[in-house]
């Protein structure tokens, strides 16, 4: 009886082109073993892999696509190369896999069937901003996108500031890039001036701001910093 | 003026021994430069280092110690380095700093004295067992130990259980580890039988374990997994 392949989980960069400064050299090691990926975009994939040393023979490579348009039956199909022994890369587009990421549901699907998953190491703009906030890291929650209506998302802004307060648990979020400035004024406006806001652009690049002030201070900087059309996490604390 | 150094975050590994297995390549070219480290136990520190490049000049090197002992007004000294133009490095015992890990108190305090912190790459078992769970990666919140009185643990568990159904948000808790086995047998008579409990043990070690089955399908599983004295995260979802 032929051995089950696993489904490796494997984290791409934040942006940035030098793997080898995000990514451990074993990642490198069990990616040009691996010659079947589940990938996002496939342009992006190819881009990786060929990066991360499987030049040369990406055309060998079998790629399923996993994205909003992939539905459920697809996916399980897409595990049964694992049962025919072979292992699977389920590739990120960008950080790592499942986390404010596509990937759960075959994740999921694995899990039930009892394939053995394995998580490699890569960067999270999660992980990342919350160790360089100064933010809890023994109570936190990330909770993705807030709502869009302006209302509902000062609402929203309040809860999660309560939480703060009532749990002592610090509350990550994320907004569609071209409304970060949006969302940092809605937080400026809603939060307690002492309540203290994170903000986390472009981890791990060379542009990488990661700054905490509290609501007030903020509020009284002279110049504003720009937002738009930058990768960011908002996290807030007290 | 003296240019100010840096508070670089710096992940260990979760107790294997191959860092490059582990920790991009760039993390031990930062480390190399570093001369100041703030650890939490001396040996654990320089073995770290030892094994990371900086061999030959252990012994060189300036270390503070972090730890419970610590007081706030001891951590304000140690930032002065930086300000000397110094890097330091804030170095973790087993995983990344500042997460489920001392560490948050000092890089609150460079934050506010517009120290700028940068968070390396490393292992997370909060972020890699949420990866391998298949649980929603897109709402999380890891809370830390649940209470160790067995009510008010039972009742915490009935909590976060409401959270998973009520905000469909993935609850993440870790356990003493000589209480794992009462911990596991805590969930398993709490939670509701189709929920869904994920064990994630010893992650990125030769004996890795992770795994996820509803609460009535554990209790059929014949031979019983020991948690006792095994680094494990629990997660629970729907």
């Amino acid at each position: 009886m032929k051995q089950t392949g696993k489904l490796y989980l494997i984290p791409n960069s934040l942006g940035s082109d030098d793997l080898n400064a995000i990514l451990p050299q074993e990642n490198f090691n069990i990616i040009k073993n691996i010659q079947t990926f589940i990938v996002e975009n496939l342009r992006t994939a190819r881009r990786f892999l060929s990066k991360a040393g499987h030049s040369g023979n990406i055309d060998k490579l079998d790629f399923f696509i996993l994205n909003e348009h992939t539905n459920t039956n697809e996916l399980s199909d897409y595990l049964e190369t694992i049962k025919q022994g072979k292992d699977i890369g389920l590739l990120s587009d960008a950080g790592v896999p499942c986390v404010a990421d596509p990937g759960a549901d075959i994740v999921s699907m694995a899990q039930n069937q009892g394939i053995q998953v394995v998580p490699l190491v890569g960067p999270s703009s999660i992980l990342m901003g919350l160790m360089a906030s100064g933010f809890n890291g023994q109570n936190f929650a990330f909770v993705g996108y807030l709502p869009r209506e302006q209302s509902e998302r000062n609402k929203r802004i309040k809860e999660l500031e309560t939480r703060v307060y009532k749990e002592e648990q610090t509350q990550l979020f994320i907004e569609t890039p071209y409304r970060n400035n949006q969302m940092f004024e809605s937080l400026l406006g809603q939060c307690n001036p002492e309540t203290k806001v994170c903000v986390a652009c472009e981890i791990s690049l060379e542009t990488e701001y990661i700054v905490t002030h509290k609501v007030k201070d903020w509020k009284k900087l002279k110049t504003k910093i720009d937002l738009k059309k930058r990768n960011t996490l908002f996290l807030i604390y007290k």
